[in-house]
């Protein structure tokens, strides 16, 4: 949805709280946070470009190296802990398909103060998988990020798809 | 895990980017944060309460009034726009159970800086069903939150379920 999204965001929330909520939501959205907010937007454009590039070292270079990372994917377990364990859960992923892969966003939203923020949008990823399955699939992410050494990095994944419990089954065709 | 998992999960960050990181990561843990990471936990724990009692209010009273809700939830569609929307989310789901619900959280992490915040777990709900049937679910909880008018309030919720791409189920009975 562009950059200009952080603003639509907290002008919708101050909108929505009145004038009490407004003040603390202004100081939120002071200037500087702006390009907070297009600086943490840049992680997900990066992150996006490595990721249709396959490049998993591109890919492990928006998240916080170490242990400290946890991320929720789409697929089992519950949790990966550590950044050598979602690498791993990406190489898993990136081996399903052939040729580049296609990411696009929608309604990312972004909220930051000082060093820490968090993002969210809807994502389609568009591949051919090596069986020569064409598949587009919305996921909804979400990612918390810190500044590190004056870098944006993702500490916490949450990527999923919602579930019809009457069925069991994950729903893979939604659309936004 | 207790209130004490913020300052846990600083120190490992610490531990695992070393010195120049770790004077960033101190930034974030000073003193006063650590009061901040124990109001946010204790939005899980309200809300826990409130859950636990079906009391719908109560459970909204975490929220973010208005618009600027946005939810990625267990169930379809891909997001829930909006606290009304939300709310009646809410009323489906408990509306399936009988009687009180159980909530327990595990590995807990707060990450928070100025008025912005969030926050993560595993989360087993447990209850009886209309049906009869006693469920013990698992499911992965992420939320960004804000603090407004000195409070601090959910503005996005991430709650799913892992997925087995091979049956397409979702996967409905891991532990931690």
């Amino acid at each position: 949805m562009g950059r200009g999204q952080f603003v639509v965001t907290l002008f919708v929330l101050a909108m929505s709280l009145g004038s009490g909520a407004r003040a603390q939501a202004g100081k939120t959205e002071q200037a500087p946070l702006k390009g907070k907010a297009a600086q943490i937007r840049a992680v997900y454009d990066g992150w996006a470009k490595a990721f249709e590039a396959r490049d998993i070292d591109g890919i492990m270079s928006f998240y916080v190296p170490g242990d400290a990372l946890v991320a929720y994917d789409l697929v089992s377990p519950l949790q990966y802990k550590g950044s050598a364990a979602y690498r791993k859960d990406y190489q898993d992923f990136l081996a399903q398909y052939e040729g580049p892969l296609h990411v696009e966003f929608r309604d990312v939203q972004v909220f930051s103060s000082g060093n820490v923020g968090f993002i969210h949008a809807l994502e389609k990823i568009s591949g051919k998988m090596k069986n020569g399955q064409q598949t587009d699939m919305w996921v909804r992410a979400t990612s918390g990020v810190i500044k590190l050494n004056g870098k944006w990095l993702i500490v916490h994944d949450h990527i999923s798809v919602p579930v019809d419990f009457e069925s069991g089954k994950a729903v893979l065709d939604l659309k936004p």
